[in-house]
């Protein structure tokens, strides 16, 4: 799974749809250059959870960019989605391994160096930075990494690392430049008035690099 | 898993502990008579909810009795339980079966005579009837069925029928009278001072019948 394009990585929030259908956002942002999507979804029940991981799986799949489940393992293997991400207070990954095998992609986010570091030991495909920069769209965040901590944080991991957490167009290249493999970007997309135009931006600051 | 006890079914909740452990509660329970205990948690994080059922595992194997996860499959899978149990908001039946095979229980709760009609069709290990009585433990449910609607469902149904909801030592002759093959029972037990003595008396009625 080490070919998978992390770079522009969408995570979804249904608090940003007003109104729009979450499979019509993502659908846009995938046309506009998002390279992986990760559905994250809280308190849904799992029968709801199973059918909105369908459809998003008809759009990914017919775009050919990998469905990542947020946390469940059961949605992830219901649907023959192409991975998880994995918090530090889901389920542990050398389970998620044993059910999942390695036909799956597992990322796993760390808050601070020493989960980074603990990280080192793990054959996870990516780690997510979790938060660059404070966001107002994860409530129980630990403190910020700042640009500073995620270049030490790029150097020292021996995976590859998305950044994400307070992520936008004006600070995309800096977080590149730090090492980062991936921009992962939630409000920015989805609650753009136009997802599409956003990834294509996004996309720019790729290109730049 | 035609042979599995259901006579006298535990489900958790942790709203009742009232400090004490749950591991202690359901082994006295399990030493009382209890003789399947179902985990149901509510907005747990999976890592927790691992540990937790990794705990009460070990309490129910020593005691050889199942335990049941109440709808994550994932939890289910994670620790090696006996099964699942699964709402009508949960799984689809058809995906946690072909999940977890034929060496897991699958239970199935309804909540009304189409429901019960549809659950015919299915190869589940038995059915949960929710609820019999009005109950405080639980919200979020459907009209009671009551007695004459217990009886009527445990005569239509295929599969043994477990009673939940509102079930106390008082009623639990009159449920057993109307064909169900098992009392699955909350606070009567979970909230009882003496959760062993609560489970050894609702054994004697058991051996009434």
């Amino acid at each position: 799974m080490t070919d998978t394009d992390l770079s522009l990585y969408l995570v979804t929030d249904r608090r940003f749809l007003r109104g729009r259908s979450l499979k019509d956002i993502v659908e846009k942002a995938i046309k506009g250059g998002v390279t992986i999507v990760q559905l994250r979804e809280k308190d849904t029940p799992t029968g709801e959870f199973v059918e909105l991981a369908k459809s998003l799986l008809c759009i990914t799949q017919k775009h050919s960019v990998p469905l990542i489940i947020n946390d469940r393992i059961d949605i992830a293997m219901a649907i023959g989605a192409d991975g998880v991400h994995l918090g530090q207070s889901d389920m542990p990954y050398h389970i998620a391994r044993q059910m999942l095998g390695y036909n799956h992609i597992i990322g796993l986010s760390v808050e601070n160096m020493a989960e980074l570091h603990q990280a080192n030991d793990l054959d996870v495909d990516y780690l997510g930075i979790s938060p660059v920069f404070k966001t107002t769209t994860k409530e129980d965040t630990a403190p910020a990494f700042g640009l500073e901590g995620l270049r030490e944080a790029c150097k020292k991991s021996i995976h590859r690392c998305v950044a994400i957490g307070g992520i936008n167009l004006q600070n995309a290249q800096e977080i590149l430049e730090c090492g980062a493999k991936g921009l992962a970007v939630v409000s920015a997309i989805m609650d753009a008035k136009e997802p599409e135009l956003a990834a294509q931006n996004f996309r720019k600051v790729l290109r730049n690099l």
